[in-house]
């Protein structure tokens, strides 16, 4: 069966999964890079060439970290993480913040209310701009996943809309020890969100504690 | 030196430390016990004599749990802690949740804008009703404390305005599996928290996690 998977989704201590003031030059606004940074040195955000040369962490970061890609033939993101324009498309030469040939290599769809012809990338990433609820627009990935599971990849307001349809099976959350202050939280509108999922948490030599939430049976 | 400490204070996933609606029934609101139940199954809370009487674990809960009393000489609560009253003291026999002998032991600032006179009541705790600031209560808790440390014992709203004031040298959070989604939120107004503390988290297989905060170096 197809499952529905959030990976290396970092919050700091008080629930934000971005900051305040997103712009071109700060994908998440006034938190900087402190929300992934426990994710820049481990081997697999290594080996997308994004964040140095260097072979990078095998420990329990990169244990949790690795697990983004196998098995996902889709992504699901909100137009926020494809970039910081709203409204009307009107830099059509913008392609998303990951260059040329981006990390995803399947077909991901982009939630706009903006439509916008499809963006075939290098490397097997292809862009799906798409004005759909989360139940139509994971129907639209399941069908490009060809039976693999689908990654709902952020940001904030995303992962809550699939949360709050009860969409996703298997959550991991990275509790970053920072105290952000302002921007989007994850947790508002899920009260009472334990009693459909197990949670379990394993903390990591880096400071951050990672948190993997499994929909309990239906 | 006299360190000011906090211990067993159990949040929310979302950051609550009570729900919403306290009344005399329901300390925690809608939370009900849910923030306070790893607590129960330790031997320290079960010593107490309030929560059954088997003996109670002696894991990691009860390693971080039982640390509550030790050189503690005065604790400081809210008023919302000491009762679910609001306004003038209408009710002069009510002396708070823990009976005749409370659990203290020790000298306990109140803080209330609505004077009283001192209660002592058996087994050594007297509660001290004051309205003043965080420094200028804690000033006075010290004197009552005797040398030994002063334990800010909650409610939320207490532990966040000596966190403000930066009065605090050891904070222990407890992060419980839930999601509240209303009540009081620790962490609101302390963006960059982790500026002045070092913070180290432990899992338990009860299912929470112990973090500890300790103050940096001034």
């Amino acid at each position: 069966m197809s499952l529905v998977r959030v990976h290396n989704f970092s919050i700091s201590l008080d629930g934000f999964g971005t900051g305040e003031g997103q712009t071109l030059e700060a994908p998440f606004g006034h938190a900087g890079s402190r929300l992934v940074e426990w994710a820049f040195e481990t081997r697999t955000f290594r080996g997308m060439g994004l964040h140095g040369e260097s072979a990078g962490s095998s420990g329990v970061d990169e244990a949790f970290a690795s697990a983004w890609k196998p098995g996902i033939g889709a992504e699901v993101m909100g137009r926020n993480k494809f970039g910081p324009h709203r409204g009307p498309w009107e830099d059509h030469e913008w392609k998303g913040w990951w260059g040329g040939n981006p990390v995803f290599h399947t077909p991901v769809v982009v939630l706009t209310h903006h439509p916008r012809p499809v963006l075939e990338m290098e490397g097997g990433t292809t862009f799906h701009f798409v004005d759909a609820e989360p139940a139509a627009a994971l129907a639209q990935a399941r069908e490009l996943a060809g039976g693999l599971d689908v990654r709902i990849g952020g940001g904030v307001t995303t992962v809550r809309a699939f949360l709050e349809a009860d969409l996703i099976d298997h959550l991991h959350i990275v509790l970053v020890p920072i105290v952000l202050g302002r921007g989007e939280r994850l947790w508002d509108s899920l009260e009472g969100l334990e009693q459909r999922f197990a949670i379990e948490a394993t903390p990591s030599p880096s400071g951050v504690v990672h948190l993997i939430l499994t929909r309990r049976a239906r």
